[in-house]
């Protein structure tokens, strides 16, 4: 008898990431480019980033599970956010849980959480910082991270409340962050079926009390607004809105490389850009380029909104005379002789 | 004293409209390209698509109003959808209060409405063929549709909740039809302000039951969909929707072109699409290049999904020797000597 189909589902999905970090590995470490013997190829290291929830759980399993069958070392990192009373204690509860599951290394990481961007910002924040130090110490291919596609879902949405593009839109990569480290293989899993493998593993599991929490938004979107969205639209939304964020992220990136190409095109030989040309393009890539042009001028790329580049976009498409623009970063754009003057004041 | 602020709102999105709809229609009439003299500019008719509702009952007011002070006749259209008991008596009703206001012609047109795509597709297609129709028999430059900035959130989530990419995320235009002929002025208003403007005015206006009725997947949206979003991500929400809609209107324009000049330059002399080529377009615009030649050989857009164009793009990108794809419409892709073969069975 097979394992349950969840748990089956859960290690189909970390099987195939391993086979691509491990594909990866070896094409970075094979092939010498002089003439001295390549080194044996080393078993390269994956890490779970595992808070003791079920997600992260059931990819610690699933990572324990395939890791032996392919020549992989599988580790784990917890997180102590010190955001609860007793979260030092339960750290140590996932080292053992982890330990357990014979990962080797295993680790807890305490951090200390800012306030910049508000709670759930600064908590991010804070945990990738650790997990980037952690995946250096140990010389790590790769992280891997238990979001679900019901955690796509919900932060399409909240990149749709942002209402500033596509690009929000396209939520969160299956392989991000420098050198391809982080990897989630849940992404296109329901929540649902890694609650199951948790349960049909008798994994035991923590619940974040964050994660009910109205005070979060992610939390108030989690158990209000995206059951009742599926309400009135059909059981579908979670599947269409992880559809839409891989759709946007290929048109954003599609629109990007645009903008990247058009810039040139659009600057004469002192590197001026020339409002005729910008007129030219298209408005979804004449704004990409502004931005650009804003953003390396020292704009901080946070706090320049969708309104900020209409406002320089005028300039080129409703220009009456209007004076110089004041930008975040105390970047000035403004039109003159043709041109459009983008400068650090 | 001035009107109240939201008569004026109304107004000034409508008087902006019109100063379009004029210099477009100056445009049109004026500059003969022979010799002959160009005849007095005529005055060109604007009709507001009137349910009797409050938003377009605010509009049809508002045009009243502002078509006095401009070189533009007003008139007005009701469609009597048929549906419900009385749709005729209220109907006439709609007429008696558009002739009150002074707009002439005023016309109450029934249609029959059919079940394709479900009721409220059905209601729609009925309702714009009726208006197209009384827009060519009167000769009007245009029709004014009072559809508001919710209704755009709502139109938006709707998109969302088909998964099928940013096209369908792009809500309504401002500016729509066969020679722009359909106008949507308040499509940067909020329904608040619509409605504000009818009780200032004391205009009496008709609550659709069917805009109530759970039975719709809009209004579900409208009642329990879209306030719980509100809840969750804050009262921003709407304005974020309306403006991703714009944003995603952009950028789907510029990948439509983008695409189809890269169809061009990814067929052989022959006209065949070469899979090399094919192979170096970005993702995002291959896909478009692919649907557009799969539609282009006979395959209906509205029953092709983002799923079929995958599995032709595997054709592409996954070759491992697959056998043709059967797409709607007959229409089957294969791969053939490194070409991409779509044809009609």
């Amino acid at each position: 008898m097979g394992p349950h189909p969840a748990v089956a589902a859960i290690r189909l999905a970390v099987r195939r990431v391993l086979h691509d970090v491990l594909t990866e590995h070896r094409a970075g470490t094979a092939a010498p480019t002089d003439a001295v013997p390549s080194p044996e190829p080393t078993t390269p290291l994956v890490l779970v980033a595992c808070s003791g929830g079920a997600d992260s759980m059931a990819l610690a399993s699933a990572l324990a599970f395939e890791s032996r069958k392919l020549a992989v070392r599988a580790g784990g990192i917890t997180v102590d956010h010190g955001l609860q009373g007793g979260s030092d204690v339960r750290a140590a509860e996932v080292v053992t849980r982890l330990t357990a599951m014979r990962l080797d290394p295993v680790e807890s990481v305490a951090v200390t959480v800012g306030r910049e961007g508000g709670p759930e910002a600064a908590a991010r924040d804070a945990r990738y910082a650790a997990l980037d130090d952690a995946a250096d110490r140990h010389g790590a291919a790769a992280i891997l991270l238990g979001h679900t596609r019901d955690d796509q879902a919900e932060t399409v949405l909240l990149g749709l409340a942002r209402g500033s593009g596509i690009r929000s839109l396209s939520g969160m990569a299956a392989v991000s962050g420098a050198a391809r480290r982080y990897r989630r293989p849940f992404l296109q899993l329901d929540r649902q079926t890694v609650r199951k493998a948790c349960v049909a593993q008798e994994l035991a599991v923590w619940d974040d009390p964050h994660n009910s929490d109205p005070a979060y938004t992610r939390s108030r979107l989690r158990h209000e607004g995206l059951p009742a969205l599926e309400k009135a639209l059909g059981k579908g939304v979670v599947e269409a809105l992880a559809r839409t964020a891989q759709l946007s992220r290929d048109d954003a990136d599609a629109l990007d490389s645009w903008a990247a190409d058009a810039e040139a095109l659009v600057r004469d030989e002192a590197g001026r850009l020339e409002c005729a040309k910008l007129h030219g393009l298209p408005p979804a890539v004449r704004r990409r380029v502004l931005r650009r042009a804003v953003i390396a001028e020292g704009a901080p790329a946070g706090s320049l909104f969708a309104r900020h580049i209409e406002e320089v976009d005028r300039l080129i498409t409703g220009w009456r005379g209007q004076g110089a623009i004041n930008l975040p970063g105390r970047v000035e754009a403004r039109r003159q002789g043709g041109r459009l003057v983008i400068r650090q004041g």
